[in-house]
This record gives C-alpha cells, sequence and structure tokens, in this order.
C-alpha cells in the first residue's frame, strides 16, 4: 500500500480490486486504507477497438461487452456505495472521502502492447485497439449529497484528485488527451444515481477538442494570443453574460451558447490544464462551483440535468493555445421540456436555440441563494 | 393559383397561408386545390439571429420566439390534419396527399436584405441575421400512419418534394445547404406526432457537412475518386454489414457506426443532389425505404425513434466531392434502453458504441418481414 502526499492536506492510497484494477482514495484526514476487495476474482473483458468513421474521420469506439452494465439500481444496491457487511461494493472501505478507481465496463483500457495511433488517419486506415482510460471519480461516500452540495474542503478534496489524475494519465506513452466530466440525471442518460464522475482519457484529440484545437491555433497564429483570454476578456467587458465571479474565476453563459442553460467557468489567469493550476485558482473554485451549480438548480426549482466537462489543453499538443476551463451545459428549457438535439444538430451538427443567451444569464443571476 | 408539373405524374400547386407563408400540394390526380386559410391572419416573428462560437467558430442560430411552440397536442388538436370544420389546421384543404409549407416558428427565415455570411468568420465576426429556410413536410393526411407504411406511390411524391424543394431553394441566393430530415418519436424530441419530415436550407455550410466536405476533398485530392464511391464498394465488399438492396440502392450499417442502430441508404450510381436523381433510382427508392424501416421496427418489435437525414452535396461548393445519401440514425439499443449523448459524445465528440456494426447488421438482415 502506498501512500502519497498532494497538496492541501490531501493523501492518496492505492489498492488492488479482485480483477486488477487499481482504487484510489483521496483522504485529508491520514486514514488507513487496508480492507481488501472480498469479491470474488472476476475476469476483464477484452480492449475494443477503434474505427475510424470514413465521411468524419473520426474515431469511434467500438466496446462491444457494455450492453450488460447495471442500470440505475435501487440505492440499496448502489455498487458506489462503500461496501458493508454482506454487500460488496465497488469501494472495500467501509467509508471514504473521493475515490478514483478504473471503470469496470471501460469503453477505453490500457493496451497490453504499445499502440500508435495514426495522426493523419484516412480511408484506409485499419481498426486500432481502443487504447485510453476510463475512471470513475466518487465525490463522497454520501448517496443523497451533489456536487453543489459538498463543502469547500471536499470539492478541493476532488480537484486534488483531478489534478493528480491528469499528472499521472499524462504520463502513460498512449494518452493524448484527459477529460473529466459529469452526467447528471437520468435525462441525460445516468446509469448511477451516486453522486460522481467519470475521467476519460483518450489516445487521441477527440474530435470536438481538435477543432477548438484549430481554431485556437488559428486564433493564435493571426493575432499571437490566447483564444480563451481573448473570450474571458470579451464577456467580462459584455458583462451581461456573466453570472458569477470572485477574485480568481469568472462563470459566464457563453456568447454562442447551444444549451438553453449553458455556463462555462474558467480562471482568471489562464493555464493549460489542472497541473498548472496555482493555489489561489485551486482554492477559490469550490464557492464558485457551488454557487453556479446551485444557481442552475435554482432557476425552476427543479434539479437540473447537466453534462459538465472539463477542457483542457491536450498532453502533447496545442499546449500553448488551449486552456483550462469547465463547461456545463443542461438540456431543460423548462419545468416539464428538454431541448433535444435532432436533426439539425444530430445530424447537421448545426445548433438552434430557443433562448438568448442573455436572457438565461438573468435568469440564473436573479435566482435568490 | 400556379400549378406546375413534376416527374412521375405529380403536379405542384401553391396557396398562401394567412400569414403570407407558403403552402405546397404534391398532388397525383390532378386535385384542385382552391381552399383558403380561414385563421385569423398573424403576425410573423421576426427573424432571429446567428452567433459564431468563437470555440470552435461554428454558427449558432439563436430563434428566442420558438419557446412557446406547439407540444405533443392530442390527436384531435393536430395541426397537421387537413383543416374540417370548426378545427382549421395549417392545411386549408379537406384532404391532402403530400404538402411542404415554411415553419410556422422556424428557426431560420427569408432575410428583408440580402445577406453576406462570412465564408471565413472567427472571433471577430458579429452576429449576422438567421437567414435560411424551415419547411414541414407532411407525407400523407393520416395521422396514423409513419414513413415505413405509405405506398410506393405515396414516397415517390414525397421524393419528388424533396427534389422539387432542393432545386428551388438552390435558386435562392442566401441558401448554401439543402438538409430534409425526419425526427420520429419522442424519444428525438418530436413535438407532433403526425408524420412529416422537415427541410433546412441554412445560410452557412453546416458543421458535419462542412466537416464530411473537407475529408471527401481531400480523399478526391489524395486518389481522384469520391469518397461515397468507395465508401460503398467497401460496404459491397465486405458484405457483412449490408441490410439491404436492390438494383439502384444499397443500405448498410456503416463500417463505423456511432449510434445502435444506423442504417446508411446511398444510390450505386452516386449523384450531387435529389435534382440529379434518375428515373430508375427514384423509382427504386420506395421498396428499400420501407424495408430498412421495417427491419429497424422489427430488431425489437417496438416503434423505433430515429432521425433520418439526407446528406447532399451543398449548394454551391464541393459539388465535385459529396454525395447524395440517407442516414438513418436510432438511439434505442434496446426495448427499454436508449443510448444517450452524454460527457464523451455531447462534450468531446467522441462517440462510444455498445454494439458492432456487423452484430446489428445480422439483427436487421434477420428480421422476419
Amino acid at each position: 500500500m502506498a501512500t502519497k502526499k498532494l497538496a492541501a492536506g490531501v493523501t492518496r492510497t492505492d489498492r488492488s480490486l479482485m480483477d486488477g484494477r487499481t482504487i484510489r482514495y483521496y483522504d485529508t484526514q491520514g486514514q488507513s486504507r487496508n480492507a481488501e476487495d472480498q469479491r470474488p476474482i472476476e475476469e476483464q473483458p477484452p480492449i475494443g477497438e477503434m474505427r475510424l468513421d470514413p465521411l468524419s474521420n473520426e474515431w469511434v469506439v467500438m466496446a462491444a461487452h457494455r450492453q450488460g452494465r447495471v442500470f440505475l439500481p435501487p440505492k440499496e444496491l448502489n455498487p458506489l456505495a462503500p461496501s458493508r457487511p454482506g454487500f460488496l461494493t465497488e469501494i472495500p472501505e467501509s467509508d471514504y472521502e473521493v475515490v478514483v478507481f478504473d471503470n469496470r465496463s471501460p469503453s477505453l483500457r490500457s493496451p497490453e502492447t504499445s499502440v500508435s495511433i495514426p495522426d493523419h488517419a484516412d480511408f484506409t486506415t485499419a481498426p486500432v485497439p481502443a487504447a485510453g482510460k476510463c475512471e470513475v471519480v466518487c465525490y463522497t461516500s454520501n448517496y443523497d449529497a451533489s456536487f453543489k452540495d459538498l463543502s469547500h474542503k471536499q470539492i478541493r478534496t476532488v480537484l486534488e484528485a483531478w489534478r493528480d489524475r491528469t499528472a499521472e494519465l499524462s504520463e502513460l506513452a498512449y494518452i493524448e488527451h484527459i477529460a473529466p466530466f459529469e452526467n447528471r440525471g437520468e435525462e441525460v442518460g445516468v446509469t448511477l444515481n451516486h453522486p460522481h464522475g467519470q475521467i476519460y482519457a483518450y489516445s487521441f484529440i477527440p474530435p470536438k477538442t481538435a477543432r477548438m484545437l484549430d481554431v485556437a491555433r488559428e486564433h493564435r497564429a493571426k493575432t499571437g494570443r490566447v483564444l480563451l483570454d481573448d473570450i474571458v476578456a470579451r464577456e467580462l467587458k459584455d458583462e451581461v453574460r456573466i453570472v458569477a465571479q470572485n477574485s480568481e474565476w469568472v462563470a459566464y453563459v457563453p456568447y454562442a451558447s447551444r444549451y438553453p442553460f449553458e455556463i462555462h467557468v474558467a480562471p482568471r489567469r489562464s493555464v493549460t490544464d489542472f497541473v498548472a493550476l496555482d493555489e489561489a485558482a485551486s482554492d477559490s473554485f469550490a464557492p464558485i462551483a457551488k454557487e453556479v451549480l446551485q444557481r442552475l438548480d435554482g432557476v425552476f426549482g427543479v434539479t437540473m440535468p447537466y453534462i459538465a466537462s472539463w477542457h483542457q489543453a491536450p498532453v502533447r499538443q496545442g499546449r500553448e493555445s488551449l486552456r483550462l476551463h469547465w463547461q456545463i451545459q443542461s438540456v431543460r428549457r423548462a419545468p416539464g421540456k428538454l431541448k433535444y438535439l435532432a436533426g439539425s444538430e444530430s445530424a447537421f451538427g448545426a445548433f438552434m436555440m430557443d433562448l438568448k443567451p442573455e436572457q438565461s444569464a438573468q435568469q440564473l443571476r436573479d435566482v435568490a441563494l
């Protein structure tokens, strides 16, 4: 059992699960993490494959073994709860603060031999192993909590886990991009209601990141500036779409938002990734994160579904051009209505918005906290 | 009232609705279409705007007046039914075969003055009017039918409407791309259950089409060949993903499909758009269309949600590289389960598939018709 000291008094302790996967306990009280996984040994499914969609030259991951995964179990069968006598879960300990473990049904996994994903794939490119990592991040052992209910200290511990995972995953030769995200709500397909996020570490630059990289590089070539810096400066200048701010972070509905409620949160001093985020910014994240998520749930007085995604610079490319920020996107457009990505959005990529960004920013600001 | 003769014995008769919108009746029996729209005159909402998302350099359409549109009315209040005494709908006639009319709440509309959408928009680009056209295509007056239930003759009439609209919309100076599509099922956000599709005519090349265009151009520069021709040739050679074929069309689950059930249907002799589709191909579309949609509904014995989209060459660009084909994508992965576009797909554009294309092709072929 190796224990490692991280920032903010957080320690990380690694253990192995029954099938060889690693679980990492992120703690603030110096807890010992000795519990063994008592479940029977289980074989891991084989690695999947990635095929290039020849119409778009984008990789599609085929992971055919995932069809049978657990789907919305009741609270008493929650696999992300701590283990208890008679009910063994993914977390062998009887309690935890924050844990990160390898997904039991990962779409992407460590390749057995080194893989090389062609940079300029095209119609002739053969399938490659679905190399990468899929990790689960449990924010708390409390099933009934949500990210916005976490204490400042808990959020800081989650942030240290994101930073630690980014640093460690960046060291893997086959990883090109690291993407922490959270799906919240059955409306966006959540299969486990326990408060948790995921980290996908891709062996390729995912299509939307690749697009952002192209645009940011072009902006840099043209102006010498970092695109996200100019975007945040415009949001601060325009002011009308600002939702919240503190000394280190700015939260805004983006100028051309695509979802009825969309909030981007960026540090005032832009950085490539979590590893580069300094102490002051790390400490000031919790209050603005809680505030924007509370505002989001306050708009209609209902728990909002969302996808919250962290965008960082890729591991090996574009580190001069892309910058860390958090995007929160909700498809709820009214209490009983969702926005669906139908023909125009889904088949053609052209987004149609029913609500002006300035209107939704106003609604978010108007929420009494 | 102008009547125009199209192919396959179809005539088109144009009428005006109460707010100046045009309705076009596509008929095969030489019907007179004299019924006047008896509804009170209504003002049309103003044109929306398009803003450039600076992170992706993609246009996002803001059409704030659409929030209040009709949402899943019961059959007796169906606005796509023919009008009857005491209930006036979008279609003034008491019956119809196929009609196409301008959407009452369009995201895109005709600009009052000529607009110029910059080809190379970037962070500094100002908003532009949301120019374009959104049309509704009613496939039949029978509320309980679905595309797959239409007769060969009805489908041919719909095809003539798609062709006619493509030809006419291509003449408009502000139109760059014409996209007929159908959303079917409340699972994909359908707001009216009447069997109908839509046509979006964009004043810009939509992002996914732009991406397909880049890839097809690169393929052509490298090989001298049309990408879709090579794709169809590979599908025919691999054979395992073919779902249906006839003398003029091939239907296949694409090599790197993104949805649990996805079928592409392409003519054997590739063409730029509907206008270029010859008589033999036009006549042979109905049987393969009905077959693939019947196979789709047969997989689980339930009505499947789908987005079916026609991809054509853009009006003014890439006509040497892009080719007409039909993509049908269903998010249903099991009788009680949908695939959701969550964090990886939605925020990063990286698709994770639970089912191999060869498996879903087998399931589709195994359906007894």
